[in-house]
């Protein structure tokens, strides 16, 4: 069998593209709406993706704030998406749900139980997409008046995620025993963690069994060094940006080789850019769409797409229509930077056009085209090892979402490079990737 | 019309009485077990219940652990309830949906979110059951070796209450205009909260639109001098343990005078004692129920339901079929520590009796009897201003809770003082109690 594309369902109402909510056919109202999200998952699940895949950020972002979102930059309101993905997980059988949880605002113990309590929802379809917090509105609603350094917040992260999945392992598998005659449970099969780090103290154990898929899967997207290093020894999922096929395969290689010095199989970690596809019946119709969209983007959008990724520079002060300037170290977000500085200097772009093409899907690979031109694409990315899959990104919501399952999914499946049923019950299995066994099993198993 | 019995159903999953799970009918997977919640949701729903009502504890209690759950006593794994209410909105439809929440390891801005969102999945059926932390056990799972004081605790969570309310109030309910032509949203009708105080400092404005209550459900469980207060300035609901009428009243009249003092109507804040009924058939067959149960419970099982109240005391110092000691103050529960102390002395019981009564509800009324007689003690405290309701209390799961919807219900709609159907569509709609108005539109209504 050829290589099988993953993909999961990036739903960021109302759309990833700025302009997108002012699409004629948008429904803007799907970020507060939790029927039209349900729209969108089942129709996610019809066309047989592995996941959705839910962004978070825990703060009303400035530049949002002081224009009421004109500008479409930075999401005002929306369903948080923990307790969106609970309520998911009751009304579908067999995508995966995966929802952002910050580790710079959060503790360890509560992130654990809520998401394997909704593994246990969903019968093993949930997911974490671990980041460090990257907005800096955010810091103001948890007492802070800047997020802590870049460093500092992965080191947090990376304490945070091995708390996590040690209290994952709290319960064996077998432990609940729920015995009338005797006891609930096996004492010796309850481990407590009694974790002492630098960021956290955690006696343990969870308060929820272990789960079925023994680990949810952990997701990340750091595309820094740190973030990468983090990546390859803990992600099971790794979302990240490329615009090239060089780049991603770069990209590729290199938290592969990273993660077979981790000891791990590299094959246990999937790799999935993100993608906006823009759907035409016809090239020159895909076009027209793309223009569409360019159009609806409203004249004073100016730097906002691209200005936190400048750091401390001011980027209102260089001409919109010069060339980028050499941008200081950034504190939030290092891999992000770097894409935009790549792309200024390999295509020559203006600083307004910089922000033109972020705008669209804040820096990842945008497509159109017909459906044979986007299967095209991923196909080349999926068989010369520059991805897994894909995070499929929509300008608004709901229509492009309907158009790619309706149109692009029987393309990818035609080449015989993407599934005609879900391969088994839990999102693992989708992904194709192992369920962890418990470490008291583990242990056992070591050869005499 | 006659007063209405308000009723919430405590899913306390495996169920309330310490030897409950071992019952031949107990379904004590239902733990950890979503399709089961949800059978026990909808047929409160059919009992036309105002809410269910879950209690939660972040850390497997450590007498639990040490016993394997032997004698029942703390619960070992079980769904986290936040993820679960979410979850059951999604199913639901007129039923209201409270999880506790503890100030004490959590930040206000998180829980504002999430409360607020699952108001908005579930069309205005959400309530958070706002506590401080009492479980010791809870504290090493969140960096600590011990609880804060209690006078610490409640100063907390007085902050964190303001800071919730002060966030679901940051978009007025016309905010979002999502106006294709124009703007997302008024910037004018979106309020930062700039809250500085001694526990919190949370910038706003929160990420989540004004809900379908306006402010989901506040409900309190503190029978303390420092609860009550909160809770008569504060909440909407009021969930009390009381073993005598005479107990109840004086409850009910001290917090509803309280939230007079505090300029508010006190038919809007919900006084709700648990109750634990035994309903049989006959009286006969009602009582061998009640004493089934109570053979149920372990022969160890010891002082455990009652130890924690004790504070630094060790009960198992004194003989077990002696009178109970005086106790020193306690820095976890004062109410539940007053109320064992002041049922010793009424009823003139020992310490294993005392331990066995705590066993059957907690310290809560347990009524065993015919349909008849369990309505005539919720009739008699709603007549005589004891309770406005009752949090139905379950000693294992699901056969009690079918009884009551199927026994009790209807003697209650007899009568006369229970509805025929859910009165709207909200939480508040089925309470009684009012939408709040926004902040901006009450500035506005200031007659001139």
């Amino acid at each position: 069998m050829s290589r099988q594309l993953k993909l999961g369902a990036f739903l960021f109402a109302p759309g990833n593209h700025a302009g997108g909510w002012r699409h004629p056919l948008a429904r803007p109202e799907t970020d507060m709406d939790f029927d039209a999200y349900v729209h969108l998952t089942r129709t996610a699940e019809r066309g047989l993706f592995d996941t959705v895949f839910f962004q978070d950020t825990a703060a009303v972002p400035s530049d949002a704030l002081s224009d009421g979102g004109r500008t479409g930059f930075g999401r005002a309101a929306y369903l948080e998406p923990v307790s969106l993905i609970a309520a998911l997980a009751a009304v579908t059988r067999h995508i995966g749900l995966i929802s952002t949880v910050t580790t710079s605002y959060n503790e360890p113990y509560n992130v654990a139980r809520r998401i394997a309590t909704i593994d246990h929802i969903s019968g093993g379809r949930a997911g974490w997409n671990l980041v460090t917090s990257q907005i800096e509105d955010e810091a103001g609603n948890f007492g802070l008046d800047h997020h802590p350094r870049h460093a500092d917040r992965y080191a947090r992260a990376e304490e945070f995620h091995d708390v996590v999945r040690g209290l994952w392992d709290s319960w064996e598998d077998d432990a609940l025993e729920r015995n009338k005659e005797d006891r609930y449970f096996d004492p010796q099969k309850v481990h407590r963690l009694d974790h002492e780090g630098e960021y956290f103290r955690v006696r343990g154990p969870l308060n929820v069994a272990r789960t079925p898929q023994g680990h949810p899967v952990v997701s990340q997207a750091g595309a820094s060094e740190a973030g990468r290093e983090l990546a390859a020894r803990t992600a099971d999922l790794v979302f990240t940006a490329a615009l090239t096929l060089e780049e991603a395969q770069a990209f590729y290689r290199d938290v592969k080789d990273r993660a077979r010095k981790h000891g791990r199989d590299p094959e246990q970690i999937k790799i999935l850019p993100g993608l906006l596809p823009i759907v035409g019946r016809t090239e020159e119709d895909a076009r027209a769409k793309y223009q569409e969209l360019l159009d609806l983007l409203p004249a004073d959008l100016g730097i906002k797409p691209i200005a936190r990724l400048a750091g401390t520079l001011d980027l209102s002060e260089f001409p919109l229509d010069g060339p980028l300037p050499e941008l200081p170290p950034n504190n939030s977000a290092h891999g992000r930077q770097k894409l935009l500085v790549d792309l200024a200097r390999r295509e020559n772009l203006s600083i307004r056009q910089l922000a033109q093409h972020f705008a669209c899907a804040g820096g990842h690979q945008v497509v159109y085209g017909t459906a044979a031109t986007i299967a095209d694409r991923m196909q080349e990315w999926l068989e010369h090892e520059g991805a897994d899959g894909f995070i499929i990104q929509f300008p608004y919501f709901p229509a492009p979402l309907e158009d790619f399952v309706d149109l692009v999914v029987p393309e990818l499946q035609r080449r015989g490079i993407y599934r005609h049923d879900y391969e088994g019950n839990t999102l693992r299995d989708s992904l194709g990737l192992e369920r962890p066994s418990h470490p008291a099993q583990r242990a056992q198993q070591v050869p005499s």
